[in-house]
């Protein structure tokens, strides 16, 4: 994948649930035009009706495998759906260690995306031991702040990079919260991030289909 | 309502991601016809896809409002999935008190419909309580089993029954972990239950839209 | 039990671990003068020395048999350090609905006493028919604010009083969250209440003995 | 440390509670002796009265800080009591990750020993990265079989000592699950580890004070 990556996450916004079209025709759009890559990560509810207009990240996969489990969802759901993967170990939905590992294993045998979340640069180190596709490093006091990690801790990001790439060149590092605008994710990119996993930023926007276009500058 | 009333969870057997329509259609046979109720508990995904066909409910709800939350399923999200309902407190999701609260007050705003489990008669009275519209009893001891509850443990209905009308003579009681049988559904009924919860008795038989048709002898 | 109770929740405060003897032993002072019963929650380390002067709750118990379990406090573990019961469902350790049922079973076969936690009244009334020992409703946004229930929302001590009462007339009900005065204290008897449930009012007081007398009126 | 390491998790079995103090003083007898050192890991309850025995571990830390937490045992806890350290993400009291750096950073400002324990190599090579002072490794299905890790995949063993001494020689592997006998002992020790935790092998046992000198060959 040569071009910069972005992440919409609609959370549990009633934006998301309302606008999930919107947004994903707005990423439809920016991918045609090819010069920036971008996923959406909307509600379980909607994966499999948006994945026909852009890439379709779950926001959480549960590390189960099919059978006696109730209200849960498993990678085997996720691949069924369409979808291209899952963010795993958001802030908001925390896992513990070993389901980490589980659900990167799973993903990689299902032919899935992981994109595991860290909160600093030991947490993002110990994930790049298990070879995911993505991590994703968010500190949690930033997000939903509008202040973007890339100019208030630009540190851990170059940090992050730096640690990951250490453990495994192959595995692509995105920085996230408080990223709203073209800058943040300019100024990502020159701090070594492949990439941005945003949120409110867009997804609360007036007209959160145009708010993405001008935010990767398209 | 006045017909007997059955769930069928999917769980998250593999078998209910390939033959969800199929359980769906049986469902949708089975109301039409008018004497028995079915509903399906179809996996997160599925929801807005199995409408069409019958009543739908997710297998679990997160207590959480629309907002900066991620990899929830809010009563929001079942609300606009068209969904009837959700399961609540399922033995393989179980959930903390003030949460069961919290959700079967969201559902009555909403006009969803809560069916809340519970493993035993004074939990049930507990759950009696908060008023939800169904309460599902089913001892996890015979989840999976096929050893019916209607059969192993026959007090636990009536006395469950009992309880829960004697707080509130409007909540109707299921009870499940074992069905798989007519019979099973019959004795379910004769022991003052509404109707039956059921799982893999129906999902993993070899033709589950046959097999749902036989337990509600049709 | 003829007089009112107050319970100290020593929370994870480090007063609590500092000045834990000292609160035990003004508790032991007022218990001698016998107009007041208290009794002090502190951490799991303190239990076992804390007996000898006051009577003893720990703030959490596991809904966990004796058995291969790893880092759990049952309810045996606290028999056995001579504690009198345990806070149940704490807001801050709130507990899955059948696991405070379980709880509540195996601290009256242990002759242990029940302190469980609610947030607002269909709580206290769905964990009334549980029959508990006593129910402590605290508010969980008043909770650390120096706002005493009892002024902030006389409604809802009034309220969960009467719905216990009518569940169960022997079930002791407190209120907490905000209490630090001796006028707090009192109007919380007034309505109706047998006690409260207090933390950092007296927990991280400057001279926390002395407090505490003065917070019961002695 | 140059003698090979034991640690005794007495999980939440009544014997642990009966009989600690008789383990404990076994593990003295050990530490006297030189050759074998022995650390025990009680409940909560009796960390403090057997500190005077014998290095003691916690079976859990949460990774809370001191302050407004019910319920909860922090890192300061486990200082104050006199214990040695903590046992970490014990697969029967597992841990978010995030959750795992922070206790394994707290411990070190602390100076307290962490012990993290893992499932399998990859997740070893992950709790590497964050550089506890140990690391044990137990096949959660060997747990409690009484056969040992050590004869049923020695591969584990000796391929997270491998894995874990690449990243950080400094950190000491101890292997667990189905220790109950002086030659798996011994094969552990063989196969690279710096030692062993057990449980029901010695704390089960008839005499346990006599079965773990037996254990360590003394």
């Amino acid at each position: 994948m040569d071009q910069p990556v972005v992440i919409v996450n609609f959370k549990a916004y009633s934006e998301g649930i309302k606008k999930g079209e919107e947004i994903a025709r707005a990423a439809r759009e920016i991918n045609e035009n090819g010069e920036v890559f971008v996923a959406i990560a909307p509600d379980f509810i909607q994966l499999k009706s948006l994945v026909e207009f852009a890439p379709v990240f779950a926001q959480h996969t549960d590390a189960v495998n099919p059978g006696s489990n109730t209200g849960r969802i498993t990678p085997e759901m996720v691949k069924a759906s369409g979808a291209t993967g899952s963010l795993i170990n958001h802030s908001e939905r925390p896992l513990i260690l070993s389901d980490i590992e589980f659900l990167i294993s799973a993903f990689r045998e299902l032919e899935l995306t992981s994109v595991v979340c860290t909160n600093n640069i030991p947490v993002s180190k110990a994930v790049a031991a298990l070879t995911p596709d993505f991590i994703a490093i968010e500190p949690p006091e930033l997000i939903g702040t509008g202040i973007p990690v890339s100019k208030a801790d630009p540190g851990i990001v170059e940090g992050a990079v730096k640690a990951v790439q250490k453990v495994d060149g192959n595995i692509m590092v995105l920085c996230g919260a408080g990223i709203s605008e073209y800058e943040d994710f300019v100024a990502a990119l020159d701090l070594g991030a492949k990439g941005v996993l945003l949120a409110s930023g867009v997804v609360k926007a007036k007209n959160p289909g145009m708010k993405l276009k001008e935010l990767v500058g398209i």
